[in-house]
């Protein structure tokens, strides 16, 4: 499969190329939601709400300026799937992410509203794809953050910086922590049972006052425990 | 950056998406080494071996008849690299992995000696891109798993089965089974500590006379962990 530089290509080889991405391109129109949500089954008396896990595949936040450059003036998001916490969104707007090795991931949903920064959040095995250094940040912290290309269908933007793995992070109200006896940034464990059994050790509370209990982690540990078989999951300090 | 399907392609851009391909086909052949080896770096004084993790890139194990169709007659796999465990290594040999949704994974590096079954090792990351849902397995048990095409730079077998996720394990030697009192076919955990903190809740120990103690965990459970980054390893019952 891998075609010789030494020598012209017959036209039989362009067109087969020319197939063969096309054909990939096609197919990568139909992208699948970015996230795969798996509940705890039976809702405890106790909490004040249930224990969710969402695996986040790669997405972008996105500035209305920035947004208006990828997608041409005056574009907004427009709702594809709300997302677990009210007012957040899947938007039906795509990207493309370049990376320094001149490796592109097209379809990367943009996750709606609009946000005050532009960031990439990409797993581990997206990075090294890429070629990009992935520092692990909480969402909004770009501080020593690398940058990349963004294509749009009407324009590129170039970001210099807000490409990172998000950390692993539970949101939680007030009634959460109060219920699980922890604060805002605190570190809580959570395991995952099953045939790829995990305890994730690290998981940071973010306190919002408008969100409820939803645990996020990317595709690489969502991969690892492989959340879809899991029999039992559990969050604790 | 998605070319529509509805208009003939244009010279210049028929030109692009080949150079484009090319690019990406010449790049990959700087292909990495398929595993990440980090070792607990103090060698405590009881254990008859040092804890070693190995990351295991996708890779395929080969049959001499199936090595044959893929490189042609009278074909051998020579060695890139030894790997951790005496007699094992990385071959120069590189296959294309081909999905049923005609996605392809190049580059798949074959791990010898050859052996008396062909399978193919891949992350459940790589089992949706290409659309094969993948049997989590130790390595040699076939039953009920799917196959694939591979395709070789002189033939391509269609595997009837063998395409699984391996999982995770630890080989010991009878004095390792001995030191942490267990027995082959137990679970153990392993903790790596770290930003990425994770315990992997199932480690099969896998007994084998001529080997020493390594754990195998697969890309997706290697970038969940960070391993890179790990501050400390553990591994108990």
């Amino acid at each position: 499969m891998v075609a010789e530089a030494s020598r012209p290509l017959e036209r039989r080889e362009v067109e087969q190329l020319v197939r063969e991405v096309l054909r990939e391109r096609l197919r990568l129109r139909n992208t699948p939601l970015p996230a795969i949500e798996r509940s705890a089954t039976t809702r405890t008396s106790g909490p004040p709400n249930p224990l969710v896990v969402n695996v986040s595949a790669r997405h972008m936040h996105v500035t209305p300026a920035d947004l208006e450059v990828l997608f041409g003036p005056g574009a907004k998001l427009t709702k594809l799937k709300d997302l677990y916490q009210e007012g957040e969104f899947a938007s039906e707007q795509l990207v493309t992410v370049v990376g320094p090795r001149q490796r592109i991931i097209p379809n990367v949903r943009i996750l709606g509203p609009t946000r005050n920064y532009s960031q990439i959040e990409l797993s581990y095995t997206d990075g090294i794809y890429l070629g990009i250094d992935l520092p692990l940040r909480i969402s909004g912290n770009h501080e020593n953050t690398p940058g990349c290309t963004v294509l749009g269908p009407k324009g590129a933007v170039q970001l210099s910086k807000g490409v990172i793995r998000a950390e692993r992070h539970v949101h939680m109200s007030t009634a959460d922590m109060d219920y699980y006896g922890v604060k805002d940034a605190d570190y809580m464990k959570l395991r995952i049972a099953g045939p790829c059994g995990v305890t994730f050790d690290r998981v940071k509370v973010r306190y919002h006052p408008k969100v409820i209990l939803e645990v996020h982690i990317d595709t690489d540990e969502g991969n690892a425990c492989d959340l879809e078989t899991a029999t039992f999951m559990e969050l604790t300090k």
